[in-house]
């Protein structure tokens, strides 16, 4: 099997081992818009030869694993130059706007619109390793879009590499995953940003810091490339969670200034539900 | 060495298991509240014996570790009732009331003011285990009001749990904690409840939660009794904190409501500088 990596970093790269381990005789392409980024996954034997125009059209299978801003130009184009028989996957934090990019193509059949639940806050090809992949869970969309062949060639890749499937439309899962995945950025970002504008001239106050705010304000540590775009693509979504996380805070707020550290505490106990509903999500395996 | 601990939970106990390990022939009592509580620390060998009323004189020290708002009445109980030669310590998370409550009592110089920045999520004697202080910091407050005798006892005990110390006054002690620690409390509760609220009838779309969200709110499973009094004793420093990170939450999204995701960009950006900051912070050694 001839597998093309398009976008050679964290994602990419670790489809790229797994593919190694799970199938015999694989030969990895990857393509990548840094040539630097392109050398080290070389380097590093993540791929086996660095892509070029005329390796598209021998290619059994591409994972397209770019900023969503740039999935919207580069899917089409991957899709213009592949086989009748490549399956591609797109690995998107958004689905909407990119199962809309490629909604007239005539090779639409050719895609599994697809967004894995696996990362960590570290990118590039360096970053990449084996398992990430493991426990975890694959959306996918559109999935009656695809052709039936090619829906089993991606199906039995996911399978290999230990995910978990679930089927949504594109406008569900960008709803919910803003929930679920978009607003704890925001809220951990902005968490860093009012710690750091407080304490910047007393750095040592960090000192004082322990493993809570360390996990609170890990994802504060992820790539802006990768999740500026994000953030553009599910603008409506992600203010909707934006606007009930500050009346949240502001009612927290509120309940303090007046002393009510009756509900403080209520609405802290009824969060702990937390714990229960958290059981379900696969272990981090590698968050430092 | 007899060593009384009062509130044998995850800080209590974890300090019992310290102590067992690091000095010979120490005999450990336990206090606590709940019976259940110090029947299970007794079972689990966290304690040599059940703590008695005639067992105070003949401590040589006492590790008060209750929740912070028991703190104000219990701490000058124990002073009440120990001998010249004890020393008792605290873990309370707050400082500025807890050194004020005992500031007059005869047996002030018997009290050193002490905030170990450990834990985890979880809480009760269960929960406690060895190491938890290794390589932790201990920030200690009005040092110079301890006996010096006594100074050197404590500072034994946290040099043997392999902690760094900070010395600090309690005011400051408050008012830089509820950036570091207690803000990122409330963050997270209130993460936790906005999209517990939101998503409730659709409970299997926790599946798509992946490791960050697991991350950004693993403080949601803290414990009500423990932090609703930390809020109120630090009540203006934490008002504080969280007034400045709903701007920061508001100036975001304006950002994102007019489109202007360059500033957006930047924001992410800027505070990227976090990881940086962070490597100072020891390793959560358990998180789950």
């Amino acid at each position: 099997m001839k597998v093309g990596i398009v976008g050679i970093g964290l994602i990419g790269g670790s489809f790229a081992v797994d593919l190694r381990k799970e199938y015999r005789n694989v030969f990895l392409v990857g393509f990548d818009i840094s040539p630097e980024n392109q050398e080290r996954a070389l380097e590093l034997g993540l791929i086996d030869k660095k892509g070029e125009a005329s390796d598209w059209s021998s290619l059994d299978l591409v994972i397209v694993t770019v900023p969503v801003d740039a999935m919207l130009k580069v899917l089409p184009n991957v899709l213009d130059q592949i086989s009748d028989d490549c399956l591609v996957m797109d690995a998107g934090s958004t689905k909407r706007q990119i199962c809309e990019a490629v909604a007239g193509h005539p090779k639409r059949r050719n895609f599994l619109a697809c967004h894995p639940i696996a990362g960590t806050e570290f990118s590039g090809p360096t970053a990449a390793h084996q398992g990430l992949y493991e426990g975890t869970t694959m959306i996918i969309c559109e999935v009656e879009k695809t052709a039936f062949k090619l829906q089993e060639r991606g199906m039995e890749l996911i399978n290999k590499v230990g995910m978990r499937v679930r089927y949504m439309n594109p406008e569900a899962h960008d709803k919910h995953i803003a929930y679920v995945s978009h607003l704890s950025h925001i809220s951990s970002f902005m968490l860093g940003k009012t710690v750091i504008d407080k304490e910047e001239n007393e750095r040592d106050i960090f000192d004082l810091a322990g493993s809570g705010f360390e996990s609170t304000v890990r994802l504060a540590k992820s790539s802006p490339d990768m999740w500026a775009p994000i953030f553009e693509q599910n603008k409506d979504n992600v203010l909707e969670t934006l606007k009930e996380y500050i009346a949240n805070l502001r009612d927290f707020k509120e309940k303090m200034e007046e002393g009510d550290f009756k509900s403080v505490y209520e609405q802290m106990l009824n969060t702990n539900r937390i714990k229960e509903i958290l059981k379900g999500i696969p272990l981090t395996k590698t968050t430092k």
